[in-house]
């Protein structure tokens, strides 16, 4: 097992990247290196693995950076409670192959405090998710923008970050503020994790009995149906997904919309047709003591 | 006279400043090579042939940008009638030595039109000029947001860019964007460009008769009576200072305050006391056809 370099501090990971990749330059002259983020928040699950994975089979360098972003709180008491588990957590990202763990403290990040100047999400984030937490999306915006610039090569590389897309809306947003702010970074999307039985691998998922559990099947199959649908070239029929979900004792759906996936603008409805372009299938529902969430892109 | 390389694409300028910090990290491989940006909406003044002297004077490259930025106009009719400028611009920035012109369209600018995602200026940015000028300061950070990645060296370099001391609010939030944001880059402040008669360069003072200009130097010398106090050590009495821009025929004074020069917070009256720390006095009054704003840091 790998053991990650730990630092704590912008100049260290300033330094530790730039020898990582010119050591990895020098391994290979011939092309230009590439260097990864995955930003994360800690406590992590199969789900972080699988992004870590993704990030490592591609690049030469792969930092992951550890840090729970108070911005993105709108619940003092919910940040209070986020788990910190910094060991298990190195301990999966030296399993992961990760070379660089970047855990600043909230002084570093943050040393003059709450930070004035932030990004925006703008309209993309006042709703689905952003309509039950204000200012959550303002707020990983405005982290993320910092760990770009925190983590990105000073020396000359390609620069990557790693999100997954079981956040759809904080991918669709990220996306669309390294288009709208021309930063030099390219956003790599992984796929969702699912169990054997298709719920989407989520931490909240230990707080469900099996009979919740077993109720919360009904995201994923409301999902595949729109996805065979739309493989199928046949029109998607929301409403029937929706009822299927809606009549399901146990679950208490919040939303359930097709949207633009660059926009998340709700697209029209079918009218009988098949789907004319990408779409992204978008839900969020009550189930037990847990809001899950979970999506899927179309076709 | 230098001609400096004229391009329009994000592409173009990633390729050319490479090219450049190459070509002076060849010339004197024991030090890094330092890269300047000094964004500009062109229409340039001597005051912008300030800013790119002091960008020359310290750096190996200099990289002036030419964008007229729809984001920071809130009135069209003002954005329609901004003076561009571009050969007669080329013209200054080529005796001014500059390396490079970023001149882009709208269209690469803004690919997708409008942005979604956008950096917010917050309290600091709808005070003062922001009060008359909503969403300004907005448009402005997020503008210089992209320009700082779309120029920003892709090989080791520090990286620096000039701002007019002139425009104090837009400086001081620049600041703090980097600062709260975490940019890898060095803003430097360009002290005011003054004429014979103490008045402000401006491009707005063309259009001030003799006597209209004649009350407008009221305004430095307000300014300078602060400076002259806060150099002597006494308390600044800004009531007096105040005073004597009200008594001034033909000048309607808009704001006349002294504030904290990183958070532009008002700092309470001197009490009889002199200055404890760095201050900013910063005003803004009509005179005639234009609305002026000048500024003094202090001591």
């Amino acid at each position: 097992m790998n053991t990650p370099r730990l630092v704590t501090t912008a100049a260290e990971l300033r330094a530790a990247t730039t020898e990582l990749l010119n050591k990895a330059a020098a391994g290979n002259p011939s092309r230009v290196p590439t260097l990864a983020l995955v930003p994360t928040m800690g406590a992590l699950h199969e789900g972080h693995a699988s992004l870590m994975g993704a990030a490592r089979a591609d690049n030469d360098v792969v930092t992951a950076s550890v840090f729970v972003n108070p911005l993105q709180f709108d619940d003092p008491a919910d940040l209070e409670r986020y788990p910190r588990t910094l060991d298990a957590d190195l301990e999966l990202l030296g399993r992961a192959g990760v070379d660089l763990v970047f855990a600043p403290s909230e002084e570093e990040m943050y040393p003059g405090g709450a930070p004035l100047v932030r990004v925006s999400a703008g309209a993309m984030g006042t709703r689905w998710e952003g309509a039950v937490r204000p200012g959550h999306f303002d707020g990983v915006l405005t982290v993320v923008a910092k760990l770009f610039h925190l983590a990105a090569p000073a020396v000359p590389a390609r620069f990557r970050a790693y999100f997954g897309q079981k956040d759809a809306q904080q991918v669709a947003l990220i996306r669309r503020m390294v288009a709208d702010l021309s930063f030099n970074v390219e956003v790599v999307g992984v796929p969702i994790v699912r169990a054997a039985d298709g719920l989407a691998e989520s931490s909240r998922n230990r707080f469900l009995d099996a009979g919740q559990r077993q109720a919360a099947l009904v995201l994923s199959r409301a999902l595949q149906l729109l996805k065979d649908r739309a493989a199928a070239g046949e029109p998607l029929d929301l409403p029937a997904a929706v009822e299927l979900v809606s009549a399901q004792p146990g679950v208490e759906l919040d939303y359930f919309e097709v949207v633009d996936p660059q926009t998340l603008e709700p697209l029209p409805g079918d009218a009988g047709q098949p789907l004319a372009g990408p779409a992204l299938a978008l839900l969020a529902a009550r189930v037990g003591p847990v809001r899950l969430i979970d999506n899927a892109l179309l076709p």
